[in-house]
C-alpha cells in the first residue's frame, strides 16, 4: 500500500511491480471516488485514464517528458501521481486544488488547457522551438474533433523527424457523446475485429525489439483487411486501438513507440467511470462534472426544490416548441445545458455538434439564412471560441439567430479558465446584436418569449449559473427588455442586470434598484431620467470592465453632458478569477451581499 | 460572341453549345485581364475558377440550388453570368461592385464568407433546416484546411441521405502556398496516376445513367490501387481528382453527380492565373490580391520610393534576426505580410501555418513556453479568428508573444469583413497583454525594439493598410512607448495613435497633439497632465467606439473626478464599413484630413 497522501515526486512509479502497480490503481480509485463524493469535481474521465496516466508516468521520463493535458478536467490522476493527493480535501475550492492545469500548483503542469483542443498546437510549438526531450499531448475523442485540434494535426502530422506523442484517450463519449463523422472513423477502427486479434496476435508474440520491424509488416497487412484512418491521412503513425484500462497493455505499447522517430498517435478505448458501476453505466454524462453523492447509490445529493437556469431555459424550449417549430444547435453543451429532454423529444430539430463552437455559430447561421428560427446555445467561456462567427457572419449579416448564453458571470469551481466575464464585452463591439440578462426564472421566460415573437436581429440572452426555487410557470409570459425599477430609495440609482439585481434590491439600503435587461441597446429614455435625478449612479456587473454596461452609461453621460457621479463594481482587465465555491469567489471579488452592500454604503456615505 | 455587359440572368449558360461555352471561357478570361489590369482586386483565383463555375451554371439551377462561395474572391465569373460585367468598372471602389459576394447585390448571391472557410457549417444550417434544393458549397485547397471547415466537414459528412456537394477547388496554392499534411493528401490524390487514368477511362466509356454503378465498380478497384482519401474518412463520397479547366470534363462530372443522395466532395484541380501567363507562373501569391498593372508585362504600377507597413515590419524582422535568434508564426499571410525574404533566408525559424489562425496562436504560445521569443504576424481581422486562443492561452497565462497586428484600421478595398477595427476591443478586455501602435516608419522600428528588448507580456503591435517614403533606417532604434506630445497648441487637446496622430499634426489647428504609442496601458501621467490643462479633449481612432482608447480615457477622467469635455471621433459599433479606395473610405466616414478638421473645428469653435 502506498499513501497517496505522502507522494512527493512520480518516481516511484518506475520501481513498482506490475502488482503494485495494479493495486495503485485500484487505490487510485478508491480514493478519486471517495474524494469526488464529497467534494463534487470530473469523476468519469479520471476513473478512464487512471492506467494510461500511470504507464505514462512508469515509461516516459516526467522529470523531462512534457505532459500536455488537453483539458485538464483528465488530470487528476497526474496530480495524485505529482504530490497532491493531500490536497483533494480542497479540490475546487476557494485556494484549494484547481480541477484543471495550473502552473502555480506543479512544476509537472506545463500548459494550462483551459479550453478544449490546444494541446497539439501547443505541442507543436515546443516541438519546432526546439523542446529535445518527448512532448506528449493527452487528448479525448471528443476534444480531438474540434477545429484547433484539427489545425494542430494538420501541421503536427508534416513534420518529419520530430516525435511528438499524442496519446488520444477514447472513452467513446466526449463530454456526452461524440458526434459527427469522424466518431464513426473511431468506431470503424475500434471495430474492426480480424485486424484487432492479428495485432494482437503480433504484439504478444514479438519482443519490443522487433517491434518496428513488425509495425511495418502490418502495415503491409493491413492494406488487405483496413482501410487507412485519417490519422495516417494526416500523417502520423497510428498504433492503436489498445485496450486503455488494461495496465500491462498500456505500459507494452508506450514502451514499444518511446523510441520512435515519427509524429505519433497511440489510440487507447478506456471506459469512462471505470471501476465505479452508477458512473460507469451513465450514459448522459451526469458524472462527468458532478457534485458531491452518495457512494453507495451513485445520487447526488441535491434539492429537488431547486432548479438551475439552465434546466429552467431547457424547460422553456421544450414548452415552446410545442407552440411553434425551430431548432437548437449546441456544440457539445447538451448535457451541460439540460438539453436531453429537447433532444429526445425533438430529435430532428436538435444538433449537439460535437466540440466545435465555430461549426454551431456558422451552422445556426446557416439555418437562420432560410429564415428558420433557431437557438444557438453556449456557455458564455465557450463563446469565445465562436467570437469571429459572431461578429462577421452572425452580426454582421443581420441573421435572427437567438443566442442562449449559459453560465454568464462567475462560474465558481471551473475556475480561470471558464468565468463568463468576457461575453458582454465581446457582444458589444458587434453591430445588431441585443444583449439581454432576465433578473430571475419568470423574466428568463419573459425575455426568451420577447427574442422569439420581435426577432428582427441576432438576440444574445445570458444567464447564470445559479439556482432558485421552483414555482409554477406561465411558459407564454412575454416581457419587455426595457429597464425598469424595481426598488425606490433616496441616496443613489443603482443599475444591474441579472439576479444581482434581485440581490441588490434586497439589501436594506435608501436606494433606487434599476433592473437592465437589455445591456445593448441600453434604455436611453430611462437613463435620461436616472441622470436627470441626479443622484449618484452605481453600476454593478460580474464582467470585465472594457466594452461593460458600465463603459456605455459613461459614454451616455459624457455625450449629453450630465454630471451625475457614476462608480463601478466589475473586474477590471488584468483581474484573473479563481476558483471556489460560487459564494466564495463572490466574496473574494467583491460580490457577495455584504460587499456589494460595503461598496455602495462607502460611495453613499 | 455575347455581350457580358448585357447579361441579365444566368440561364443563358444553359442554352450554349460546348463550343460557344469555351468561346464565352475565353471571352471571360480576357474580361477579367482587362477590368483587373486597371481596377485592380483578385485574379489569379478567378482565372483558374472560370470552367468550374461556368458548369455550375450549365449542370445546376441558379433559381433554386444555392451556391455558397467559400471566399467570395473567387466569385467575380459567378458575379459576371449573374449581370454584373457592366459594373466592374467600379470594381471595390466606393458604391462600386464588392470584391465579396454581397447580398446587397445580387440574390444570386447568398452567403457573404467574410472570412475563408465558413461555407460547409452554413451549407450544414440550411440542410439540416430543410433547403429541398442543392446546397453547393465552392471552397479552396487552403480554405478546406481551416478549423471551421474541418468541423463543418465532420458534421456535414454524417448526414444520411442529405446530398450537399462540396466542390474543392484545388489550385494547390492556397492564398500562396497550402501546407500541412492535408496537403500532402491532395498531392497523393492528384498523383496517383494507375487510378486516375482507369477512371478516366471508365468515364469515359460509360454513359451517365451507369455512372453510380460504375462508381461502385471504381470503389472497389481503388481498394487495390490507392488508399481511401480523408473526405471518404469523413463520410463523403469523393469524386475526382479532375481536370477543373478543362470545361466538357467539369460539366460531365458534375452531371454524374447531380443526382446523388449522399454528401459529395468533388475535387477539381485548376491553374491559378490560367490563361494570363504572368499570373499562371507566381509562385509567391503577388496575383492573389493585385493592384493595377500593365497586361504585356504583367507588372504592377508602383512607385519604388514607397514602401507599406508590411514590407517595413519584415524587413525589420530580417535585421533583427541577425542579432537575436527568434520565430515567425504566420497563418497564410506569408505574402500579404510581405516575410517571403525572411521565410527564404530562415526556413528553419519560420512557419507559415496555412490558414489557421487558431493552431498558429496556440504554437506560438508553445513556443513562448520555451522561452523562445515568438512574432506571431496576422492581419487585424483575421485575428478574430484567434480571440479565445489570444484571451485563454496567449494572455490569461501571460506567455510573452510578441503579436503583429498587419492591416489595423480601415483597409479600404476590402470591405466589411476585412476592417482591423476590432482588435482594440478584443485585445482590451484581456489580461496583461500590451497594445501598442506606431505613428509612423521609423516609431514602428522602435515599438518592435521595445517589443524585443523588454518583453515581459505578450505586447501587440498595430500597424496600418498605408505607405510611405522609404529612407535609410536605423534598425537598433528603440523607443519608449510613453505617451508624446508632438505639436503644441492652445484650443484642444487631441489624442490619436499611429499615423492619423501626423495627419492631425499637420491639420493647420491650433491644438496640442498627442501621440498614444500604448493603447493598453494608457499613459496615466501624461493624461493627468492633459486633464489638468482643463482644455477640451478630442480623440480620433479608427476603432469601433466600445473598448476603444476613448472609452479607456472615459473611465480614467470618471475615476479620478476631472472635468474636461471630451469628444470620439471612431465608429459606433452598429457601423459596417463597407469598400472603396481607401482615401474615399476615409472621407465617407468621417476621417479624411477634411473631415477629421472639420470635426475638431466643430468642437472648439
Amino acid at each position: 500500500m502506498i499513501d497517496l497522501e505522502k507522494i512527493t515526486d512520480p518516481s516511484f512509479v518506475k520501481d513498482l511491480s506490475m502488482k503494485e502497480l495494479k493495486e495503485l490503481a485500484f487505490q487510485i480509485r478508491e480514493f478519486l471516488i471517495d474524494n469526488i463524493s464529497k467534494t463534487g469535481g470530473h469523476l468519469s474521465s479520471n476513473l478512464g485514464i487512471v492506467e494510461i496516466t500511470l504507464a505514462m508516468y512508469y515509461v516516459f521520463d516526467p522529470e523531462k517528458d512534457k505532459f500536455l493535458f488537453d483539458v485538464g478536467h483528465q488530470s487528476y490522476v497526474h496530480k495524485i501521481l505529482t504530490g497532491r493527493a493531500k490536497d483533494f480535501k480542497t479540490l475546487r475550492k476557494l485556494d484549494g486544488l484547481s480541477g484543471y492545469i495550473s502552473k502555480d500548483e506543479s512544476k509537472y503542469d506545463i500548459w494550462e488547457s483551459g479550453h478544449s483542443s490546444t494541446s497539439i498546437s501547443a505541442a507543436s510549438g515546443m516541438i519546432v522551438a526546439g523542446e529535445k526531450d518527448r512532448v506528449i499531448a493527452i487528448i479525448g475523442d471528443s476534444s480531438i474533433m474540434n477545429g484547433v485540434a484539427l489545425e494542430g494535426l494538420n501541421f503536427l502530422g508534416q513534420l518529419k523527424d520530430k516525435n511528438p506523442i499524442i496519446i488520444l484517450n477514447d472513452n467513446k463519449m466526449g463530454i456526452s457523446k461524440s458526434v459527427g463523422a469522424l466518431t464513426k472513423t473511431l468506431q470503424r477502427i475500434r471495430g474492426s475485429k480480424l485486424y484487432s486479434k492479428l495485432k494482437k496476435f503480433l504484439n504478444t508474440i514479438t519482443p519490443t525489439f522487433l517491434s518496428g520491424f513488425v509495425h511495418q509488416i502490418k502495415r503491409g497487412l493491413k492494406g488487405f483487411i483496413q482501410r487507412d484512418n485519417i490519422f495516417e491521412e494526416m500523417g502520423f503513425d497510428y498504433y492503436g486501438p489498445y485496450e486503455g484500462n488494461n495496465l500491462k497493455y498500456c505500459i507494452k505499447m508506450m514502451k514499444k513507440i518511446k523510441n520512435s522517430k515519427e509524429p505519433i498517435v497511440i489510440h487507447f478505448i478506456t471506459k469512462k467511470g471505470k471501476g465505479y458501476l452508477p458512473s460507469e453505466n451513465d450514459t448522459e454524462g451526469d458524472f462527468h462534472g458532478v457534485g458531491p453523492f452518495d457512494i453507495e447509490t451513485g445520487i447526488q445529493y441535491k434539492n429537488d426544490d431547486f432548479k438551475n437556469y439552465s434546466k429552467h431555459v431547457a424547460d422553456f424550449l421544450c414548452e415552446k416548441r410545442k407552440e411553434e417549430q425551430f431548432y437548437v444547435v449546441t456544440p457539445a453543451m447538451k448535457s451541460g445545458s439540460m438539453l436531453n429532454e429537447f433532444a429526445k423529444l425533438y430529435p430532428n430539430d436538435f444538433f449537439d455538434v460535437g466540440i466545435a463552437e465555430e461549426h454551431a455559430a456558422d451552422m445556426a447561421a446557416g439555418i437562420a439564412l432560410l429564415n428558420k428560427k433557431v437557438v444557438l446555445l453556449f456557455y458564455a467561456t465557450f463563446a469565445q471560441r465562436a467570437y469571429d462567427m459572431l461578429l462577421n457572419d452572425i452580426s454582421r449579416q443581420n441573421l435572427k439567430v437567438i443566442i442562449g448564453i449559459d453560465r454568464a458571470g462567475i462560474v465558481g469551481e471551473d475556475g480561470a479558465t471558464h468565468q463568463g466575464i468576457y461575453d458582454i464585452s465581446m457582444l458589444s463591439a458587434m453591430p445588431n446584436i441585443k444583449i439581454f440578462m432576465p433578473k430571475d426564472d419568470i423574466e428568463t421566460i419573459g425575455l426568451f418569449n420577447y427574442a422569439f415573437n420581435h426577432l428582427d436581429s441576432p438576440i444574445a440572452i445570458r444567464y447564470p449559473r445559479a439556482s432558485f426555487k421552483i414555482k409554477s410557470y406561465d411558459y407564454k409570459y412575454e416581457c419587455s427588455p426595457e429597464w425598469e425599477i424595481i426598488k425606490k430609495g433616496n441616496k443613489a440609482n443603482v443599475i444591474s442586470y441579472g439576479p444581482d439585481v434581485v440581490r441588490i434590491s434586497n439589501l436594506d439600503l435608501d436606494i433606487n434598484v434599476y433592473n437592465a435587461k437589455s445591456i445593448k441597446p441600453i434604455d436611453e429614455i430611462m437613463l435620461k431620467n436616472i441622470f436627470e435625478s441626479n443622484l449618484l449612479i452605481i453600476i454593478v456587473e460580474q464582467v470585465i470592465s472594457s466594452g461593460s454596461l458600465y463603459d456605455k452609461i459613461l459614454n451616455f453621460k459624457e455625450k449629453n453632458n450630465y454630471i451625475s457621479k457614476i462608480y463601478s463594481l466589475s473586474f477590471n482587465e488584468d483581474t484573473i478569477i479563481k476558483h471556489g465555491k460560487i459564494d466564495d469567489v463572490l466574496d473574494r471579488y467583491g460580490f457577495s451581499d455584504e460587499k456589494i452592500k460595503d461598496f455602495i454604503l462607502d460611495k453613499i456615505k
